[in-house]
């Protein structure tokens, strides 16, 4: 994204209807990809309407999540990673997902940093990704963002996330191969399991496995995967130097060893399946918070049923029977 | 919590009843407290009943968040702030958030490391919260142990958050008062901006304030809190040493400055008006999906329409308003 598209995705200087986007989108125009994104960020219906329209194209591209804690050099391994997936010459889309503040515009602080010259040629797109509107919405965004790359006609999407919360098991469900990044200075076996990462990882990496502690992180890391169930399929770990390069042809491999276990179990197509209907039932459950709110009707109900329960008169769990009765849901 | 306590929280010996525990939680009784809790974090229905039930009793404990990246010192800080607020007699509630891994019971290994004799007496409850039922439940889950705390008479209830995830933005606006914990070696502004809590901290510390870099930090921080707006409320940042002890009676004052500040003002009011219309249209939301997920013919609706989005002949989108049209909601 160069500075002056990042400057239009943040005030759009005309109004681009939904349906020149999808025209866009679908020539390969990438400020109308960008432009969509936005849209998507600002929890715009539009966004939602160009989603729809694009759909029919979502379903090819191969998803990768890298996470890990901040220091552990997923930038790095995110940058030697798609230059070896550019030898293939696959095109190739990146999202940087920022879960900082909502409230200072983490994602173009993440863009500053992030970006990095070696990744930026016509076949790949970077994004940092950020939640503008309500919190909470961010995992779900990026997975839009991804399947508008995905209909875009990328042929890979990672998505790199930061930290030890939720949204990383969130991007992980929405992935079909999560690599995580350690480095010996992440510490030992505590710290890791604290991360809550272990159990998602198809990949662990242990980056930065030139530094003293790579053996004993290996070590650790080996005896807390052999607590995994023996019908589990084991997962690889490998050491990686991504400032030098070593052991990147070696992830690629792995990567692409685990997308073919994935297609000859049929766990892919499982897997697309179950995000299909959580995106289903996750849209539902959006358009009928929005009618809650906006539904004029429903709004005097809620407020005047929070003011009975603020004054001990009812309780949360009452109110909602109330007003699913009202719905007719029941 | 003792280790036998423990054992029964994982394992209840007996089925109890809700009314059973209700009435144990308003004579007292730490362990019907305890088991209620447990059938929280499991997603029981039974826990919502009793919460349900005794929600009349809410209201009256004021609550505290503690949160800051990992190493910060959170754990001394807050038993060192709770036996200060002994001092005053109070009775509280704590709870050790742990955003770790649902699938190897974070909680536990919380628990061990967390649990401190000093803050342990007939008037100090802790309890460690981890997810245990579906993803992206653990906030709505301490938000309601916090609930049963304060219906069980806490007078104070202290949330610790580990990390810099969603989870500690969804538990800040479930507490009274924000206390972001940083310490010197947090590093610079774009670590803490990125840690995105800058924004939700109501009072800030720099802990271990006695190690090189603390006047830095703060220096930074300040320089920080100067973008806010003029006409909202300066942020107090203290230098504390909450292994010395230092600094403690300073954050406590803080913490008391602030609530009468948002007595005064009005906004707990509004902000517990605020928490309580979330909670009921979280809790409709959350009926709403099991309904979708427990109804059969529902059930066989997003079935079929998933089916249909998987060979492109349908989008998630169009599925979503097939079923609210089926719901009765537009």
């Amino acid at each position: 994204m160069t500075m002056q598209e990042a400057m239009m995705n943040e005030h759009p200087p005309v109004r681009t209807d939904a349906d020149e986007l999808v025209q866009g989108i679908e020539k390969g125009d990438v400020r109308a990809l960008a432009r969509s994104i936005s849209l998507l960020e600002n929890e715009s219906p539009r966004a939602l309407a160009i989603l729809s329209a694009l759909y029919r194209y979502v379903g090819r591209a191969y998803r990768i999540g890298i996470t890990g804690p901040p220091g552990a050099g997923k930038s790095t391994l995110l940058n030697k990673l798609v230059m070896e997936i550019r030898k293939e010459h696959h095109a190739v889309g990146i999202l940087a997902v920022d879960p900082s503040s909502p409230f200072t515009g983490g994602a173009l602080l993440g863009d500053r940093i992030r970006m990095n010259d070696s990744v930026q040629d016509g076949h790949v797109y970077m994004r940092s990704m950020a939640t503008r509107g309500s919190l909470g919405g961010l995992a779900r965004t990026t997975a839009q963002a991804a399947d508008l790359l995905d209909a875009f006609g990328k042929d890979y999407v990672v998505v790199e996330t930061v930290g030890v919360g939720q949204i990383e098991l969130d991007v992980a469900s929405a992935v079909d191969t999560t690599i995580v990044v350690l480095v010996p200075e992440s510490g030992g076996s505590i710290q890791a399991m604290k991360a809550g990462i272990m159990e998602i990882a198809d990949i662990l990496v242990i980056n930065k496995a030139d530094r003293p502690g790579a053996g004993e992180l290996e070590d650790e890391i080996l005896q807390i995967l052999e607590m995994k169930p023996r019908d589990e399929r084991p997962t690889p770990v490998l050491l990686v130097s991504a400032r030098e390069g070593k052991g990147i042809e070696a992830l690629w491999a792995a990567i692409k060893h685990h997308r073919e276990m994935l297609a000859a179990e049929g766990i892919r197509e499982l897997r697309r399946k179950s995000q299909i209907r959580s995106a289903i039932t996750n849209h539902v459950l959006e358009r009928t918070r929005s009618f809650i709110e906006r539904n004029e009707e429903m709004g005097r109900m809620v407020e005047s049923l929070s003011l009975e329960v603020l004054e001990n008169r009812c309780d949360p769990f009452r109110a909602a029977s109330l007003i699913l009765k009202k719905l007719g849901i029941s």
